[in-house]
C-alpha cells in the first residue's frame, strides 16, 4: 500500500483494523469511536448508511462490531473518500462497506426512499460563521456546516430510512436544542441519549442520540460516560469501549 | 394559625421559613428546591410569575433567595392556593408574594402581554394517560397534565414574558424532547440546562432548563448535580443548595 503525501496508517487496536489518515486533514477523535459503539446494537443484517463518513472510521469500526449486511460510507470530499476506500481495502472490508463519493443531498436518488435500516453520522459540529479561514479547506469542511447543514442531514436521513429505522448521531452539547428540535421536525423522534463528560465533575460536552423514524415520544437516558478519572486516566468504561485491557 | 384536617407545618430550615402542606395532597420534593436555587440568579427587582405554584414552595424559597420586586404565585386548585396564602402570611411575605387562584390560561388577561421578567414552573410531569384513578383528585392534578399541558405553560410564558425574559423549569428527563421542542416552537430558546443524577453512576432523571424569550440558539450546560454519594449521603452540592452545614 503506497501512501500519499502527509498520509499515515494508524492501528485501531481492534481486530487488526487500520485506518489511513492525512496529518494535514481532519483526523478522527473519541466522538467517532463512541458513536460506533453506541450504534453497535443495530439489528443483524441491517443495511446501514454512514453519512459525513470522512476517512470511514465509524463505518470501519461498526462493521467490525456488528453483523451488518452492507454499509454505504457517504463522503463528499474526494480525497477523504479515496483514503476511506484504501483503508477498506487494507482491512478486507470491501464486501461489506461501499464508499459513495457523493453529496448526501443526492443519495435519496441513489439509494431510494425508505430503503435503509440505520444511519450513523458524526457531522460537522459548527455552524457557518466565525473562525473559518477558507471555505474550501478540508479541515473547515469537516468541522463547519459548509457543504451540508444539520437540517440537510436529518432531512435526508428521515427520507431514506425505513419506518422504525434508527439514526445514530454524536454532536456537541451546545447543539442539543438544534438536534432535538430538527429531529422532531422530520419525525425522527429522539428515543435514547447518552451524555459524555470529560470527568465526573464537569458538564457533558458531547452527546450520543438515537432517533427512530415515526416513533412515539418517550426519551430514555443511558448512564453517562466519563472519559477521564480524577487522576487523568481513562475510565473503565472508556477502556472497555476502546477494547483496552485494564491492567490494574 | 389554625390548621385544617391533614395539614401540617414544615420548617424549610432556611431563614425561619415555614410551609403548610396537606399529607393527603401533593407535597413538594427536591425538584422544587433545586428549581428555586436554579432561578436565584434572576435580575434584581424582577417581577416574577410562579406557575403551577401548588403550596407555593418555589415562590417562598425564591423570594428568600433573590431580591425580587413581586412574585405572582398562580395556582388553579382552590385548596392549594389557600394553603399557599396562609404559608405566605406565616412567613410575612405578603408584600412580595401575591397568590392568584386562577387557571394559568387566563393570566395573560390579568397580568398583560410582555409584562413579566421571569417565570418559574415545576409543572405536572406526566402526560394524561395511564395511571390516573380520578381526574378531580388533587394529587393526580399535581402530577398529570389534566388541567394544563406543557404546551399551555410554554405558550402562556412566552406571551407574558418581556423580550429576553427567562423561563426556569424543572422536568423529568423522559420529557426533555417535549420541553426543548415546545420551547423553541414558542421562541423560548433553551440557553442553559443542568442535569440532576441520583448518583454519579446513574443517568440523570431530572433537568433544570432556562429558556430566554427571542434569544439566539446556543446552549450552555452547567456542571451536573449528583444527589447522593456512593454511601447514600447527600453530596456537598445538595447540602449547599439545602443550606445544610457539612459536619465532616
Amino acid at each position: 500500500m503506497k501512501l500519499k503525501e502527509n498520509e499515515r496508517i494508524d492501528d485501531l487496536q481492534y481486530k487488526d483494523l487500520k485506518i489511513i489518515q492525512n496529518e494535514k486533514a481532519f483526523c478522527f477523535g473519541i466522538d467517532a469511536v463512541l458513536l460506533s459503539d453506541f450504534a453497535k446494537g443495530v439489528k443483524k443484517e441491517s443495511v446501514v448508511v454512514d453519512l459525513c463518513s470522512g476517512t470511514g472510521i465509524v463505518a470501519i469500526m461498526l462493521e467490525a462490531k456488528a453483523e451488518i449486511k452492507k454499509i454505504y460510507a457517504v463522503e463528499i470530499q474526494k480525497e477523504m473518500a479515496d483514503m476511506c476506500s484504501r483503508s477498506i481495502a487494507l482491512n478486507n472490508q470491501q464486501k461489506k462497506i461501499k464508499v459513495l463519493n457523493e453529496d448526501l443531498k443526492n443519495i435519496e436518488s441513489i439509494l431510494g426512499k425508505a430503503s435503509i435500516d440505520a444511519i450513523t453520522v458524526n457531522p460537522p459540529y459548527k455552524k457557518v460563521g466565525s473562525g473559518i479561514v477558507n471555505d474550501t479547506d478540508t479541515k473547515s469542511i469537516s468541522r463547519h456546516e459548509i457543504l451540508c447543514t444539520l437540517e440537510d442531514i436529518i432531512q435526508v436521513s428521515s427520507s431514506i430510512l425505513k419506518v422504525s429505522g434508527s439514526l445514530y448521531m454524536v454532536h456537541r452539547m451546545e447543539r442539543l436544542v438544534d438536534v432535538i428540535a430538527t429531529m422532531r421536525k422530520y419525525k425522527m423522534e429522539p428515543k435514547r441519549i447518552r451524555f459524555i463528560h470529560p470527568t465526573v465533575s464537569k458538564a457533558p460536552n458531547l452527546f450520543l442520540v438515537e432517533g427512530i423514524k415515526n416513533a412515539k415520544p418517550f426519551l430514555k437516558i443511558d448512564t453517562p460516560i466519563y472519559v477521564y478519572d480524577e487522576e487523568g486516566n481513562n475510565t473503565k468504561t472508556i477502556n472497555e469501549i476502546y477494547h483496552i485491557k485494564n491492567e490494574r
